[in-house]
């Protein structure tokens, strides 16, 4: 029998964990450790307690809340985070802190104890908005970033992430890795349309994209735009402009990357009336294969190949890369099976975003729950999902995690 | 009988002046009434003075070197600027100065008289870099621009032209427009690369470009990088660089306009994964026929309907407009004949760069001379014409205005 949650307290905590952080002009930013996300944790935690939960802090700032349960294995986790952007809304990674509050909450009232212990944990600085990297509590506890390191860590103004804790009272004494989940089920709002336009509610996610991304720099030669016939013209920001629409033509023709991005583009100098003679732009590659991947990268230095030969320089700089990610079969069937027996729409999809479980996959057997984003809209105050789809989301959580755990 | 001007005396003053203004580095700048152009135009003063001729300096800071004619007639003037850009050429206004006071020189020299008195005219501010408009001595000469308007203009950093003006002992007390010349040719180099590509040494230039400069902004919608599907989106950036190259394809295979420029181009939020909701740019269209450019105009709509057409905003903002200029079909044959006298290589030319003659030709029959640019350059340190293409371009000077004086 699946405890059944409280889905109107789900709702309820969500508006109030919304208020902390809440400006007069009513923009939502509680960045990692700052004044707005340390009232935020403490709320968090308070409301842990309320569940029943054994409450700790690990070295990175990790909030971990846990229910006892019959016998000894590694807990069945789930969690996100609470930090968020600048101006953000109030479902990114809150939803699925408090889902699975919810759900300790709801064992708790009803006096259900799981076969293996439940916990939720809620990662320190996820969105890496004030300090780089993002992920950092969860990559911290599967050792993609080592302790000392991440303590190190400086914000734009120059405060340390470790005396940052300190001063926010966030810091424990526990390893982040000391008590490493057995299973790991994230619950998040999906951050793009997909789910909306298919007209389905349950995503259930079977990976992350990999990423490519790239610093491109086209040399040409500037010139005086009223002296310089079009024919004797090298102009660096037509031809930026034409290897940045091939590559977006390309991802929406053959789906090779399944998504190309150009979010950047300047030109140099930058006046009305000078032909650019320097153009730089950035490329973002996502995909969940890492071959398919390549692909692009090896189209781009084709692309970059054929300015060349028509007299223009082009200097490709690779700036970040990340291979794709695959979640665990088991996990993914768990979900659908949770998600069947509820006779909800689903659509099997890989995340576009990151997200700590794509750090917790390396150690435990993981996957990922989505919810629709209305217009497919996030890191924006417009953010939202609808009050049943939040609902139904949680209680998949839920049974899901029930199932893991018994 | 044509005076034969001294080709070594005009060249060693090219290289006198060019050492105002240059700094340890090297670079050479004489914004308009700095300190640079200030010992600058007492340099030009001295120079006109030992041409015998009778110098004064209008309203405005115009400076004026005149030889006496045997009649009363308007003068038939030459001339152009020594202002210069940021970190500029050696040759862009100040040869055509320099080669104005040499004829003058050569004819004082040879005891020579005009029957109509020759006018060199130094215009102020030219280059417009320090103080907007551009072309503000001639514009206040032929009243485009109203003396008390002009006096009062203000830097960047807040000096009044009139201010400076009196600071560097520029100001005269005669009116810029109580003597008219009775017609006016201004020499100058190409500041493209036509002549050059097409082996030519003098340019019969017969008016200049219009220009239709416009602001476009296209809105779409930002989304993230990752999780937004390539055929969900609605990518302002994209959308932006395919109406910029539609413009310049069009420009370049239909000559509608002669030429389309994209100088600048920003994308909002700018951000390496979020696909812009947002992209600005300039374009510049130019062309010769007041009607092609309409035309251009009309394109460029068009193509914005087409975005709107495809789900974008699409704003378009006019912020300057000029049309073409015509020069004088008898000035225009005056160059002609003395470039056939010396057999040189002609070609016939619009001016693509903005010219003080443009404004004197509203006042009486004007035309240009050009030489050819190395590379095309100008306004960089660049900037450069073989020494005989100089002297050559100078030569014809003195026989068009030789010609017209007599």
């Amino acid at each position: 029998m699946t405890p059944e949650i409280n889905g109107d307290r789900l709702l309820a905590r969500l508006e109030a964990l919304a208020t902390i952080g809440r400006n007069r002009s009513g923009e939502l930013t509680r960045l990692a450790l700052s004044d707005e996300d340390t009232r935020a944790r403490s709320q968090v935690m308070q409301w842990l307690e309320e569940a029943g939960a054994r409450v700790w802090i690990d070295r990175i700032g990790n909030i971990h809340g846990a229910s006892s349960g019959e016998n000894a294995q590694p807990a069945v986790c789930t969690g996100s985070h609470i930090d968020t952007v600048i101006n953000a809304g109030a479902l990114d990674g809150s939803y699925g802190v408090l889902a699975g509050i919810e759900l300790l909450q709801t064992l708790h009232e009803q006096g259900l104890k799981p076969a293996t212990s439940i916990e939720v944990i809620v990662f320190s600085n996820e969105e890496g908005v004030r300090f780089t990297p993002d992920l950092l509590g969860s990559r911290v506890m599967v050792k993609d970033v080592s302790l000392s390191e991440a303590l190190a860590v400086e914000s734009r103004t120059g405060e340390q992430f470790g005396s940052e804790l300190k001063r926010s009272g966030s810091t424990g004494d526990v390893d982040p890795w000391q008590h490493l989940p057995g299973s790991f089920v994230e619950l998040h709002i999906e951050q793009g349309p997909l789910l909306e336009a298919t007209n389905n509610q349950i995503g259930i996610v079977e990976g992350v994209q990999g990423h490519s991304w790239w610093q491109v720099e086209v040399q040409g030669q500037a010139n005086h735009a009223g002296t310089t016939p079009m024919h004797l013209r090298r102009d660096a920001g037509q031809a930026a402009m034409r290897l940045a629409q091939n590559l977006s033509e390309h991802a929406s023709r053959q789906s090779v990357p399944a998504v190309a991005t150009v979010g950047t583009l300047s030109l140099v100098p930058g006046a009305i009336n000078v032909v650019p003679g320097q153009a730089r732009f950035t490329v973002d590659f996502r995909d969940a294969s890492a071959d398919v991947l390549r692909q692009a990268d090896i189209r781009l230095h084709q692309e970059a190949r054929q300015l060349e030969d028509d007299g223009f320089r082009v200097d490709l700089r690779s700036i970040s890369r990340a291979e794709p990610v695959f979640f665990s079969a088991d996990i993914v069937a768990a979900i659908s099976n949770a998600a069947n027996a509820r006779t909800l729409r689903t659509l099997r999809m890989i995340s576009g975003a990151s997200h700590d479980a794509q750090m917790i996959s390396r150690i435990c057997p993981t996957a990922m729950i989505f919810v629709p984003s209305v217009g497919g809209i996030s890191h924006h105050p417009a953010e939202a999902t609808n009050a049943a789809d939040l609902i139904m989301g949680a209680q998949i959580l839920a049974d899901v995690v029930w199932a893991l755990a018994n």
